[in-house]
């Protein structure tokens, strides 16, 4: 077992219950103070631990760490270390935080000022350079629900669905961190009755989905088997992909979604290593017929990540619109990354893949307003008397994420993107 | 008119009359020696010049340039300075290497000897970093070919194509530059009467396309408008868009193209910069139905630049396949921003966008495989007796692109690679 990971560890901050950040999560993220430039970070509890200065102060002595690779406004040069690195950060962050630590942060007032920030004080910053980003399909009960509403249920899935894993190259630069306001987008669109039309959209949608990033690069030619796969991932993030219906309506015939999509990606601040979801690994689902060689996988590669959603009005009011968990995904992210790289594609630290919208089996499980209201068709009814069809101005999007089992929660935090009108 | 471009000026040293690098051109790249590292250059003729040894030996003085701005291996921190400064620097190259120059470097061997080199003799390596690319399918000759092949003459054309720019986002990390081998992509196909089967393509195609690369940066949120695209654009190249067809016709539906492509995407080392090819904008073609306003422009932004495809096979025979005209283009690449930014995606220094297959009106200008051999109905017959359906190992693809008029040439040289067995 990671040390990290030990279900026996509390730390000598105080933790609450139901904290994402237990000590056995220790995720890594990017934040700024007021008085200080973009460092690295962990989280426990409501604290934000410095990286930086953990490293300035000695405390990550004998594990070999570049100067100042901390004191960076992105992770991946902290990534590209490699794997046994983030381990041995990561088990001693725990090391120092664990309440019978030998380390001297626990009794040192002066220290813990250095190194520990109250999490609702500081500005957290997109984690990583995304140098190519990719969207995956990979939900059957998502494809089902939308191949069924534009093509009818018997032609619902495409004849390759079950063979491969879909997936498009998505925009790299409009990812943004949680947080971070979204105009309406404007674009083309056109009604069915009607000529084409450029206005602000009125469709304006959210996709459910997590993102796993690359924590180890290839070079153009290689494959990754689906074996290796968990070593080449660093971690994972809650992810919307802001969706205008409306344009990806008119656009996407034949080449995919485009100007729909490119307006933002939203995606939550902590990257929780792949190593701290390792314990709530569970089955995926059977898939049938049974796949190609190359997309056959052993072992357990889903996560049981519990995956909520709520639209906050701009009156405060918030109703919860979803609730849905990773582990319904069809196609698991070592499969994703098996097919992304079969033809020799080669990828990057910081690339970042996303799963497509994860919907669950039933209804209260669908992970987008366009399958929630089935094209608008039943408007989900808000607190204050409003019904939504799709997202208006002024409401939040909020997409909360957690693993739990045997009293060890190991979570995401929140992803958070409010829409303004159209600039 | 831009100094540089004056058809009256000729050079000091030899550049012969059909040469792609006539002092009207002076493109910009990055090329490395067996005995030095990566750095920009500029070429005229059949010579590569300097431009790190042409600051250092205070060529530049007068033009605020950062220390150490060509020492790179992209062009990006040069581009980012911004249009006046790229004006300025190609002003002043053209002013060296003029015929009645005053500079010193027509005159002393010593100074040449640091700054010019024989083109044959240096490595150009990828002249920027691609952020984001996106590739275009501008060309309605090619929509028009493989509609038809696909849907029928009829249904050729989708109900968008002649109201927007059909785009969708590509694969940074396989962007290669020329002379780059490339290796015979695997992946899943399935031809019509069995199941999905894994191997090496079997359809290995190229697409004749360029693309311009993007000189300044928006933030997230901005328009660039058809007016203000020009500004936008630093320069453009030849685009090998390599296609596996098996690949693609069966995992396309319903997301785009994904890794039918993304095994790589060649592009020629020297990016001409729009400046040089200002003399040689043509009208496009007259757009029926109008488009919306969004899309309107006005002057000339087609460019008339001759287009040439090659295939060279392993025994040294070369067949010329295709003969195009960048200036077939539907849709411009000032459309082509206006479109792409429409939404409020942001754009940054070194993004590439590519045109889609260049196809012409009559067979033989067509940009692909796919159309030149109608689907492999009618193979071209090659020098050395063999036929060609699609590409084959050992086959080199070589573009070449120029345009000309009134004594002047300015041209892009070749992007050329060479298709290996399956790795």
């Amino acid at each position: 077992m990671i040390a990290a990971n030990d279900p026996a560890r509390s730390s000598w901050l105080n933790v609450a219950a139901d904290s994402d950040f237990s000590i056995q999560n220790l995720p890594f993220g990017i934040f700024k103070t007021a008085a200080s430039d973009a460092r690295a970070a962990s989280a426990i509890g409501d604290q934000v631990v410095d990286l930086a200065a953990l490293h300035r102060l000695g405390f990550f002595e004998g594990i070999e760490l570049p100067e100042g690779v901390f004191e960076s406004d992105t992770l991946n040069d902290f990534i590209a270390l490699g794997q046994p690195v983030w381990r041995a950060v990561r088990d001693r962050i725990s090391d120092i935080l664990k309440s019978d630590s030998t380390y001297s942060l626990k009794d040192e007032a002066s220290q813990q000022a250095e190194v520990l920030f109250p999490m609702a004080e500081v500005e957290m910053l997109l984690p990583v350079y995304v140098r190519d980003y990719t969207d995956f399909y990979s939900s059957e009960e998502h494809a089902t629900n939308v191949g069924t509403m534009f093509r009818g249920k018997e032609n619902a899935l495409m004849p390759n669905w079950k063979h491969l894993p879909v997936g498009y190259h998505g925009r790299a630069s409009s990812i943004i961190v949680s947080g971070t306001d979204v105009h309406r987008p404007k674009g083309q669109t056109k009604a069915d009755d009607a000529d084409p039309a450029y206005g602000p959209s009125r469709l304006l949608d959210f996709e459910l989905e997590m993102a796993f990033i690359i924590g180890k690069s290839t070079t153009l030619g290689d494959q990754v088997t689906t074996g290796e796969a968990d070593a080449h991932i660093f971690g994972m993030v809650l992810f919307n992909d802001w969706s205008a219906r409306d344009i990806q309506k008119w656009e996407y015939v034949p080449l995919g979604p485009f100007l729909g999509k490119s307006f933002a990606s939203s995606i939550s601040p902590w990257i929780v290593t792949l190593d701290a979801l390792e314990p709530f690994r569970v089955a995926g689902p059977v898939q049938q017929p049974a796949v190609l060689p190359y997309l056959q996988y052993e072992g357990d590669k889903n996560f049981d990540i519990q995956l909520e959603v709520d639209i906050e009005t701009a009156g405060g009011d918030a109703q919860t619109v979803c609730v849905s968990n990773h582990k319904h995904l069809y196609w698991n992210i070592n499969q994703q990354l098996a097919h992304h790289t079969v033809n020799g594609c080669n990828i990057n630290v910081g690339d970042m893949m996303a799963s497509g919208t994860i919907s669950g089996p039933a209804e209260g499980s669908y992970g987008s307003m366009l399958e929630i209201t089935w094209r608008g068709t039943k408007p989900v009814q808000m607190p204050d008397g409003t019904e939504r069809k799709f997202l208006q101005d002024g409401d939040s999007l909020v997409i909360r994420g957690f693993s739990q089992k045997e009293g060890v929660r190991v979570g995401f935090g929140e992803v958070r993107g409010k829409v303004l009108p159209t600039k």
